[in-house]
C-alpha cells in the first residue's frame, strides 16, 4: 500500500524537475511510510526508492513499521535527507522559511504533491472513514438521548467526545463544537459554561478520529420546543444541504456543487448570513483538498471523502448548520454520516 | 495582560530593524490577543498599535476577545496585513516558504520572536498550569486504583484521558502513552491492544491540557510484583530524576541540568539507553524552549516551567520514566505534578 503510492509520487517527479521529493510534512510522511512521528522525514527518489530519517524517539517504531525504506536516525531529519539527492524538491506549503535557508542550495519549491495523491482515496481509507463515521453516528445517538435543559455547552461536548472514545474511537477529529441558543451564530463557537435551555437550537459540530481519519458531522437540535422562525431556518438549511449532496457528482465543478446548496439560502434572503465555504475533503487531515468553495476550481473525482455544512447564522438570535460526510461515487454520493437530518426535538 | 504582551514585543522590534512583526503562529496569536484561531494573523507594530485579521469563522469571537486591536475580517490575514507596515518581519520558523514566496516583498524572516518573550511565565500562566498538573495528578490516582493485569494499554490511556476531562481538563495536553512490558523500551510508544501482565513495568506518560496550558507527567509502575532488574532500573532512573530536579535554578545552564541527571545514568553504565533529552519547557506548547539537552545552550531564568524527565530503555526487556512538571524558583524549584515517586506496586 505504501509502496504503490510511493510508486505513484515517483512518477511525478520527472514533470516538476526534480530527482527526489523530501517530504517534511508529517501527515505526508505518514501516507507514504506508516510511520506517525511528529519528526520525521522522508525522502522519495525518482526510481520510487526512499529513505526515511527520524530521531531516537521513533527509530525503533520507524524500523518496525516502515517496510522497504532505508531507515536511518537523525535529529536534523531534513538536513540529513536533502543531501542525498542531485535536484531535490520540497514541502513549500509545509517547510517553514528558516529550516528552508538552513538546508541551503535552494533546493526546488513544490506545491502539495502529496496533497494531490492523496485526494482520491482506496477503499481501505474509506473503510476507515466509514468506521469513524459510525462512531460519530452512535456517540450521538447516545449523547442525544441524555441531553436536557441545564446541559452545559461543555459537559455536551465532553459527554460527545467520551462516548466515542468508549465506542473505538482514537480520540476527536478536533475540538468539537457545541453552541446553543445566540452562540449558534458563531460558526466556530468553543463549547462555554452555558447551559442549554428550553428553546434554544443547539448545534453539535464533531466526529470520531479512526485510523487517522477524521469523521465530520454537524446536527442542529432544539431543546423542547421550536419556533416559527426557527422551524424556518432549520427547513432552509435542510433544503440546501440536500441540493448540495445531489450535486455531488465526480466531474462536477467544486463552484458549482457549492451554488447548488447556496443559492437555495440567497433565494430565501439569507446569502449574507452564510459565510463559509460548503465543504471540504477529509482523510487524515480534517481539512484537506478539495475544498467547496464560490470560487473555488477543479472538478470533483470518484472516491472523495467530503463534507456538505450549510449554515445560516443570524447575530444574537442563534444558527443552524448540517453537516454530513460523504464519498464521492459514480452511481452517485455514499453518505458515510447516516444520523437523521429530520429536527430533533429533545 | 495581552497588552502589555505586545508592549514587549514592540521593544524588541526596533533592535531586530523593522517597525512591525507579522505573528502567523496560531499559539503566539493566541499568547499576544487572546484569540484562538486556526487563521488569524497579527501585526503589531512598534509603537504597539495591533491589527488582527481573521477569517468569517473567528471574526465575532475576534471582536469580543481582542481589546484594544483593530479586527479585520480577511481569509489571507497575512496578506492583508504585511501591506500595513513599511519594514515588517515575519515568523521565519513557522510561516511556510509557500506563503512566504507569496507575500512578495522579502520581509525579514525573523526567528522565535515571541517565542522568547513567551519563556519566562506571569503567574496567571503558571495558575493555569499548576491547575492542569493538579488535575493530572488527580486522574492518576482515580485510574492507577482500577489498573488490574489484562487491561489493554488502550483502556489504561483511555481511562487517564477521559478522567481528566471528567475532573475539569480541556482536553488530554498530549496523545497519552501506555507502554507495558516490552513496549516500555520505545520511548513514545503508542498505546496498543497489549493487555498488561503480572510482573510488567507500565509507563504512563500524559497530562492535561487546562486554559490553554499543558501538564506532562510520567510514572511508571509494576503490576503486582517487581524483580531485581526492575527494582535496580527503577532506583537509578528515581535517583537521575532528583539529580535535575535539584540542578533546577535559575542561573543554570540547561546542558548542566541535563548532564546532573544523564551522569547518574552513565556512571551506572546505562547511558547508552537514555536517548532522548531530559525536558522541554511546557507553557501554550507541550514542548518549548528552553530544552535540556547535552548540547544545549543558555541559563534558565526564573519562573521558567519545564520537565524533567530522565528514563531507561532496555530493548526487548522493557523501560522506567519518571517525569515532572515543575517551575524555576529563586528558592528551588515548585513541584507542580504532585504524584508520588515511589515505586507503586499495583
Amino acid at each position: 500500500m505504501h509502496e504503490s503510492r510511493r510508486a505513484r509520487l515517483a512518477a511525478l517527479l520527472a514533470a516538476n524537475d526534480v530527482d527526489a521529493l523530501l517530504v517534511t510534512r508529517g501527515v505526508n510522511v505518514r501516507y507514504l511510510t506508516g510511520l506517525v512521528s511528529t519528526n520525521a522525514a522522508v525522502l522519495v527518489r525518482d526510481d520510487a526508492s526512499a529513505v526515511l530519517a527520524t530521531d531516537s524517539r521513533y527509530i525503533e517504531t520507524a524500523r518496525r513499521v516502515c517496510d522497504g525504506i532505508e531507515v536511518m536516525e537523525q535529529r536534523d531529519a531534513a538536513g540529513a535527507l536533502v543531501k542525498m539527492a542531485r535536484r531535490p524538491g520540497i514541502e513549500a506549503h509545509d517547510m517553514s522559511v528558516a529550516l528552508y535557508r538552513r538546508l541551503g542550495g535552494e533546493p526546488a519549491a513544490l506545491d502539495g504533491i502529496v496533497e494531490l495523491l492523496r485526494v482520491v482515496k482506496d477503499e481501505s481509507e474509506i473503510d476507515a472513514l466509514r468506521t469513524a463515521c459510525d462512531l460519530t453516528d452512535r456517540a450521538f445517538a447516545d449523547v442525544v438521548a441524555t441531553m436536557v435543559p441545564g446541559m452545559t455547552e461543555k459537559r455536551i461536548a465532553q459527554a460527545l467526545e467520551s462516548r466515542m472514545v468508549e465506542l473505538g474511537a482514537d480520540k476527536p477529529a478536533f475540538d468539537s463544537i457545541v453552541a446553543s441558543g445566540p452562540n449558534g451564530a458563531v460558526p466556530h463557537h468553543s463549547p462555554s459554561d452555558r447551559p442549554v435551555e428550553r428553546g434554544d437550537l443547539v448545534t453539535m459540530d464533531f466526529g470520531a478520529l479512526y485510523e487517522g481519519y477524521h469523521a465530520d458531522m454537524t446536527r442542529t437540535v432544539a431543546m423542547g420546543e421550536v419556533s416559527g422562525w426557527q422551524r424556518e431556518l432549520y427547513d432552509l438549511v435542510r433544503e440546501a444541504q440536500r441540493a448540495g449532496r445531489h450535486a455531488l457528482v465526480p466531474g462536477a465543478c467544486t463552484e458549482e456543487v457549492d451554488a447548488a446548496a447556496r443559492d437555495v439560502i440567497k433565494d430565501a434572503g439569507y446569502g449574507e448570513h452564510f459565510g463559509h465555504g460548503l465543504g471540504h475533503g477529509v482523510g487524515l487531515e480534517i481539512h484537506e483538498d478539495p475544498f467547496l468553495r464560490p470560487a473555488g476550481a477543479g472538478r470533483l473525482e470518484d472516491r472523495v471523502p467530503i463534507t456538505v455544512e450549510p449554515g445560516v447564522y443570524l447575530p444574537g438570535r442563534g444558527g443552524v448548520r448540517i453537516e454530513d460526510t460523504l464519498v464521492t461515487r459514480a452511481d452517485g454520493p455514499e453518505l458515510l454520516t447516516r444520523t437523521t437530518k429530520e429536527l430533533l426535538i429533545l
